[in-house]
Protein backbone atom coordinates (compact mmCIF):
# COMPACT_ATOMS: atom_id res chain seq x y z
CA UNK A 1 0.00 0.00 0.00
CA UNK A 2 1.84 3.19 -0.63
CA UNK A 3 0.68 6.24 0.80
CA UNK A 4 0.50 9.39 -1.17
CA UNK A 5 0.71 13.09 0.41
CA UNK A 6 -0.58 16.11 -1.04
CA UNK A 7 -0.93 19.67 1.25
CA UNK A 8 -2.26 23.35 0.25
CA UNK A 9 -4.75 25.80 0.76
CA UNK A 10 -7.32 24.45 -1.80
CA UNK A 11 -9.32 28.01 -1.05
CA UNK A 12 -11.77 28.08 -4.11
CA UNK A 13 -11.64 24.74 -5.85
CA UNK A 14 -10.82 24.66 -9.37
CA UNK A 15 -9.17 22.60 -11.92
CA UNK A 16 -5.64 23.27 -11.21
CA UNK A 17 -6.37 21.55 -7.61
CA UNK A 18 -8.24 18.74 -8.92
CA UNK A 19 -5.19 18.09 -11.75
CA UNK A 20 -2.75 18.38 -8.54
CA UNK A 21 -4.94 15.72 -6.94
CA UNK A 22 -5.35 13.34 -9.31
CA UNK A 23 -1.70 13.17 -10.40
CA UNK A 24 -1.05 12.68 -6.84
CA UNK A 25 -3.31 10.20 -6.42
CA UNK A 26 -2.17 8.50 -9.52
CA UNK A 27 1.58 8.29 -7.62
CA UNK A 28 0.12 5.42 -4.76
CA UNK A 29 -2.94 3.54 -3.71
CA UNK A 30 -4.56 5.75 -1.23
CA UNK A 31 -3.64 9.86 -0.91
CA UNK A 32 -4.02 11.75 2.23
CA UNK A 33 -3.86 15.78 2.06
CA UNK A 34 -3.28 17.92 4.46
CA UNK A 35 -5.12 21.36 4.38
CA UNK A 36 -3.01 24.53 5.49
CA UNK A 37 -4.81 26.28 8.67
CA UNK A 38 -5.96 29.72 8.45
CA UNK A 39 -3.59 30.98 11.16
CA UNK A 40 -0.58 29.93 9.02
CA UNK A 41 -1.36 31.41 5.80
CA UNK A 42 0.92 34.06 5.96
CA UNK A 43 2.72 34.45 2.77
CA UNK A 44 -0.50 35.26 1.08
CA UNK A 45 -3.80 36.98 1.64
CA UNK A 46 -5.91 34.65 4.07
CA UNK A 47 -7.91 32.38 2.00
CA UNK A 48 -12.08 32.95 1.73
CA UNK A 49 -13.14 29.82 2.84
CA UNK A 50 -12.58 29.04 6.37
CA UNK A 51 -10.07 26.10 7.19
CA UNK A 52 -12.75 23.62 8.08
CA UNK A 53 -14.84 24.11 4.75
CA UNK A 54 -11.76 24.01 2.64
CA UNK A 55 -10.85 20.22 4.28
CA UNK A 56 -14.39 19.32 3.42
CA UNK A 57 -14.70 20.24 -0.03
CA UNK A 58 -11.21 18.79 -0.77
CA UNK A 59 -11.93 15.16 1.19
CA UNK A 60 -15.38 15.55 -0.85
CA UNK A 61 -13.22 15.02 -4.24
CA UNK A 62 -13.08 11.68 -5.59
CA UNK A 63 -9.05 11.38 -5.78
CA UNK A 64 -8.77 12.14 -2.21
CA UNK A 65 -8.93 8.96 0.93
CA UNK A 66 -8.59 11.65 3.57
CA UNK A 67 -8.20 14.91 3.99
CA UNK A 68 -7.05 16.53 7.77
CA UNK A 69 -6.22 19.44 9.02
CA UNK A 70 -2.25 20.59 9.24
CA UNK A 71 -0.45 21.14 12.44
CA UNK A 72 -0.89 24.71 13.83
CA UNK A 73 2.90 24.98 14.86
CA UNK A 74 4.82 22.06 13.83
CA UNK A 75 4.09 21.50 9.70
CA UNK A 76 6.19 17.79 10.19
CA UNK A 77 3.58 16.22 12.76
CA UNK A 78 0.71 15.41 10.71
CA UNK A 79 3.35 14.03 8.14
CA UNK A 80 5.16 11.86 11.13
CA UNK A 81 1.98 10.41 11.85
CA UNK A 82 0.87 9.57 8.41
CA UNK A 83 4.82 8.33 7.31
CA UNK A 84 3.70 8.66 3.96
CA UNK A 85 5.90 7.25 1.15
CA UNK A 86 5.56 9.84 -1.25
CA UNK A 87 4.87 13.85 -0.53
CA UNK A 88 3.83 16.16 -3.76
CA UNK A 89 4.44 19.42 -4.41
CA UNK A 90 2.02 21.47 -6.60
CA UNK A 91 3.51 24.03 -8.98
CA UNK A 92 3.17 27.13 -6.88
CA UNK A 93 4.58 25.57 -3.80
CA UNK A 94 7.99 26.86 -2.99
CA UNK A 95 9.84 24.01 -2.00
CA UNK A 96 13.03 22.54 -2.72
CA UNK A 97 12.50 18.76 -2.96
CA UNK A 98 15.44 17.89 -2.15
CA UNK A 99 15.99 19.47 0.88
CA UNK A 100 12.55 18.91 1.82
CA UNK A 101 13.40 14.93 1.42
CA UNK A 102 16.81 15.36 3.46
CA UNK A 103 14.29 17.04 6.16
CA UNK A 104 12.06 14.37 6.13
CA UNK A 105 15.37 11.60 6.73
CA UNK A 106 16.87 13.72 9.25
CA UNK A 107 13.34 12.88 11.25
CA UNK A 108 13.58 9.42 10.33
CA UNK A 109 11.37 9.43 6.53
CA UNK A 110 12.04 7.44 3.97
CA UNK A 111 9.71 9.29 1.78
CA UNK A 112 10.49 10.71 -2.00
CA UNK A 113 9.11 14.15 -2.45
CA UNK A 114 7.94 14.62 -6.29
CA UNK A 115 6.47 17.99 -8.22
CA UNK A 116 3.46 17.98 -10.08
CA UNK A 117 3.51 19.55 -13.54
CA UNK A 118 1.04 23.09 -13.64
CA UNK A 119 -2.34 22.39 -15.24
CA UNK A 120 -3.01 25.43 -17.40
CA UNK A 121 -6.47 23.53 -19.40
CA UNK A 122 -9.31 25.93 -18.07
CA UNK A 123 -9.80 29.79 -17.95
CA UNK A 124 -9.77 29.40 -14.10
CA UNK A 125 -7.16 27.81 -12.85
CA UNK A 126 -5.84 29.29 -9.70
CA UNK A 127 -8.56 30.58 -6.26
CA UNK A 128 -6.88 33.98 -7.14
CA UNK A 129 -7.90 33.99 -10.87
CA UNK A 130 -11.51 33.43 -9.49
CA UNK A 131 -10.94 35.97 -6.81
CA UNK A 132 -9.76 38.80 -9.60
CA UNK A 133 -12.89 38.12 -12.01
CA UNK A 134 -15.52 38.34 -8.90
CA UNK A 135 -13.87 42.06 -8.09
CA UNK A 136 -13.46 42.47 -12.10
CA UNK A 137 -17.46 42.05 -12.13
CA UNK A 138 -18.17 43.93 -9.14
CA UNK A 139 -16.43 47.06 -10.31
CA UNK A 140 -17.96 46.79 -13.75
CA UNK A 141 -21.50 46.53 -12.23
CA UNK A 142 -20.73 49.76 -9.67
CA UNK A 143 -19.73 51.87 -12.45
CA UNK A 144 -23.30 51.19 -14.10
CA UNK A 145 -25.59 51.60 -10.88
CA UNK A 146 -26.61 54.85 -8.86
CA UNK A 147 -24.47 55.73 -5.81
CA UNK A 148 -26.02 54.56 -2.94
CA UNK A 149 -27.00 51.41 -4.59
CA UNK A 150 -24.58 48.88 -3.19
CA UNK A 151 -26.49 45.15 -4.79
CA UNK A 152 -23.94 43.23 -5.63
CA UNK A 153 -25.10 41.78 -8.47
CA UNK A 154 -23.87 38.40 -7.95
CA UNK A 155 -25.93 35.44 -7.23
CA UNK A 156 -26.16 31.65 -6.26
CA UNK B 1 -30.33 -0.32 -10.47
CA UNK B 2 -32.09 3.25 -9.56
CA UNK B 3 -30.79 6.50 -11.85
CA UNK B 4 -30.91 10.00 -10.11
CA UNK B 5 -31.22 13.07 -11.66
CA UNK B 6 -29.91 16.52 -9.85
CA UNK B 7 -29.89 19.44 -11.99
CA UNK B 8 -28.12 23.08 -11.13
CA UNK B 9 -25.52 25.63 -11.91
CA UNK B 10 -22.68 25.07 -9.42
CA UNK B 11 -21.07 27.74 -9.68
CA UNK B 12 -18.22 28.30 -7.26
CA UNK B 13 -18.60 24.91 -5.35
CA UNK B 14 -19.73 24.71 -1.37
CA UNK B 15 -20.73 22.24 1.16
CA UNK B 16 -24.36 23.41 0.22
CA UNK B 17 -23.97 21.57 -3.59
CA UNK B 18 -22.01 19.01 -1.51
CA UNK B 19 -25.10 18.26 0.55
CA UNK B 20 -27.63 18.28 -1.99
CA UNK B 21 -25.35 16.07 -3.74
CA UNK B 22 -24.52 13.58 -1.24
CA UNK B 23 -28.74 13.30 -0.35
CA UNK B 24 -29.42 12.85 -4.09
CA UNK B 25 -26.99 9.77 -4.36
CA UNK B 26 -28.20 8.03 -1.36
CA UNK B 27 -31.60 7.81 -3.10
CA UNK B 28 -30.51 6.24 -5.54
CA UNK B 29 -27.60 4.11 -7.41
CA UNK B 30 -25.81 6.40 -9.38
CA UNK B 31 -26.24 10.02 -9.76
CA UNK B 32 -26.23 12.05 -13.22
CA UNK B 33 -26.15 16.06 -12.86
CA UNK B 34 -27.30 17.76 -15.70
CA UNK B 35 -25.13 21.50 -15.40
CA UNK B 36 -27.41 24.50 -16.35
CA UNK B 37 -26.01 25.93 -19.52
CA UNK B 38 -24.07 30.03 -19.39
CA UNK B 39 -26.14 30.76 -21.94
CA UNK B 40 -29.34 29.85 -20.35
CA UNK B 41 -28.63 31.61 -16.58
CA UNK B 42 -31.12 34.24 -17.05
CA UNK B 43 -32.95 34.56 -13.88
CA UNK B 44 -29.56 35.56 -12.00
CA UNK B 45 -26.40 36.76 -13.08
CA UNK B 46 -24.28 34.91 -15.05
CA UNK B 47 -22.10 32.25 -12.89
CA UNK B 48 -17.82 33.12 -12.55
CA UNK B 49 -17.06 29.81 -13.56
CA UNK B 50 -18.08 28.80 -17.52
CA UNK B 51 -19.90 26.01 -18.42
CA UNK B 52 -17.35 23.55 -19.16
CA UNK B 53 -15.30 23.99 -15.75
CA UNK B 54 -18.36 23.63 -14.21
CA UNK B 55 -19.18 20.60 -15.30
CA UNK B 56 -16.05 19.01 -14.64
CA UNK B 57 -15.62 20.53 -11.10
CA UNK B 58 -19.15 18.92 -10.18
CA UNK B 59 -18.13 15.25 -11.61
CA UNK B 60 -15.04 15.13 -9.54
CA UNK B 61 -17.12 15.39 -6.23
CA UNK B 62 -17.18 11.34 -4.75
CA UNK B 63 -21.22 11.21 -5.21
CA UNK B 64 -21.28 12.45 -8.64
CA UNK B 65 -21.28 9.44 -11.57
CA UNK B 66 -21.66 11.79 -14.29
CA UNK B 67 -21.99 15.53 -14.96
CA UNK B 68 -22.97 16.43 -18.34
CA UNK B 69 -23.98 19.92 -19.66
CA UNK B 70 -27.74 20.67 -19.87
CA UNK B 71 -29.45 21.38 -24.00
CA UNK B 72 -29.64 25.14 -24.95
CA UNK B 73 -33.13 25.46 -25.80
CA UNK B 74 -34.99 22.17 -24.79
CA UNK B 75 -34.22 21.24 -20.96
CA UNK B 76 -36.16 18.08 -20.70
CA UNK B 77 -34.24 16.81 -23.95
CA UNK B 78 -31.24 15.11 -21.36
CA UNK B 79 -33.95 14.07 -18.71
CA UNK B 80 -35.60 12.13 -21.40
CA UNK B 81 -32.14 10.84 -22.55
CA UNK B 82 -31.28 9.80 -18.66
CA UNK B 83 -34.32 8.38 -18.07
CA UNK B 84 -34.07 8.77 -14.65
CA UNK B 85 -36.32 7.12 -11.44
CA UNK B 86 -35.76 10.52 -9.72
CA UNK B 87 -35.10 14.14 -9.98
CA UNK B 88 -34.11 15.76 -7.22
CA UNK B 89 -34.73 19.69 -6.54
CA UNK B 90 -32.28 21.70 -4.36
CA UNK B 91 -33.56 23.98 -1.58
CA UNK B 92 -33.06 27.32 -3.86
CA UNK B 93 -34.63 25.61 -7.37
CA UNK B 94 -38.66 26.89 -8.35
CA UNK B 95 -40.15 24.20 -9.51
CA UNK B 96 -42.72 22.73 -8.16
CA UNK B 97 -42.62 19.05 -7.45
CA UNK B 98 -46.01 18.10 -8.65
CA UNK B 99 -46.34 20.05 -11.61
CA UNK B 100 -43.18 18.89 -13.33
CA UNK B 101 -43.39 15.39 -12.36
CA UNK B 102 -47.09 16.07 -14.53
CA UNK B 103 -45.12 17.57 -17.22
CA UNK B 104 -42.57 14.34 -17.22
CA UNK B 105 -45.46 12.04 -17.46
CA UNK B 106 -47.14 14.00 -20.54
CA UNK B 107 -43.40 13.28 -21.77
CA UNK B 108 -43.65 9.58 -21.02
CA UNK B 109 -41.45 9.54 -18.38
CA UNK B 110 -42.81 7.59 -14.55
CA UNK B 111 -39.83 10.33 -12.74
CA UNK B 112 -40.42 10.95 -8.44
CA UNK B 113 -39.44 14.37 -7.84
CA UNK B 114 -37.58 15.16 -4.61
CA UNK B 115 -37.32 18.08 -2.83
CA UNK B 116 -33.65 17.83 -1.13
CA UNK B 117 -33.67 19.96 2.26
CA UNK B 118 -31.37 23.06 2.74
CA UNK B 119 -28.03 22.67 4.41
CA UNK B 120 -26.87 25.50 6.74
CA UNK B 121 -24.05 23.63 8.95
CA UNK B 122 -21.53 26.34 7.27
CA UNK B 123 -20.91 29.96 6.88
CA UNK B 124 -20.16 30.02 2.98
CA UNK B 125 -23.10 27.75 1.51
CA UNK B 126 -23.38 29.70 -1.23
CA UNK B 127 -22.25 30.69 -4.10
CA UNK B 128 -23.47 34.36 -3.64
CA UNK B 129 -21.82 34.42 -0.19
CA UNK B 130 -18.69 33.18 -1.48
CA UNK B 131 -18.78 36.29 -4.36
CA UNK B 132 -19.97 38.61 -1.69
CA UNK B 133 -16.94 37.75 1.13
CA UNK B 134 -14.79 38.41 -2.21
CA UNK B 135 -15.91 41.86 -2.63
CA UNK B 136 -16.26 42.90 0.84
CA UNK B 137 -12.81 42.05 1.51
CA UNK B 138 -11.85 43.69 -2.36
CA UNK B 139 -13.55 46.51 -0.61
CA UNK B 140 -12.13 46.62 2.76
CA UNK B 141 -8.61 46.85 0.28
CA UNK B 142 -9.22 50.03 -1.70
CA UNK B 143 -10.33 52.01 1.64
CA UNK B 144 -6.78 50.96 3.27
CA UNK B 145 -4.66 51.37 -0.06
CA UNK B 146 -3.38 54.78 -2.40
CA UNK B 147 -5.35 56.13 -5.17
CA UNK B 148 -3.73 54.17 -7.92
CA UNK B 149 -2.62 51.47 -6.36
CA UNK B 150 -5.06 48.48 -7.89
CA UNK B 151 -3.66 45.36 -6.23
CA UNK B 152 -6.66 43.22 -5.47
CA UNK B 153 -5.13 41.98 -2.02
CA UNK B 154 -6.03 38.13 -3.29
CA UNK B 155 -3.66 35.41 -3.75
CA UNK B 156 -3.79 31.51 -4.90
Amino acid sequence: MIRVVATGTFDILHPGHLWYLKESAQLGDELYVIIARDANIRHKPRPVIPEEQRRCMVEALRPVAKAILGDLTDMYRPIRELNPDIITLGCNQHFNPEILERTLEKQGMQTKVVRISAFTNSPFTSSRDIVQEVIRRSDAMKRHIEPGDHSSGCDE
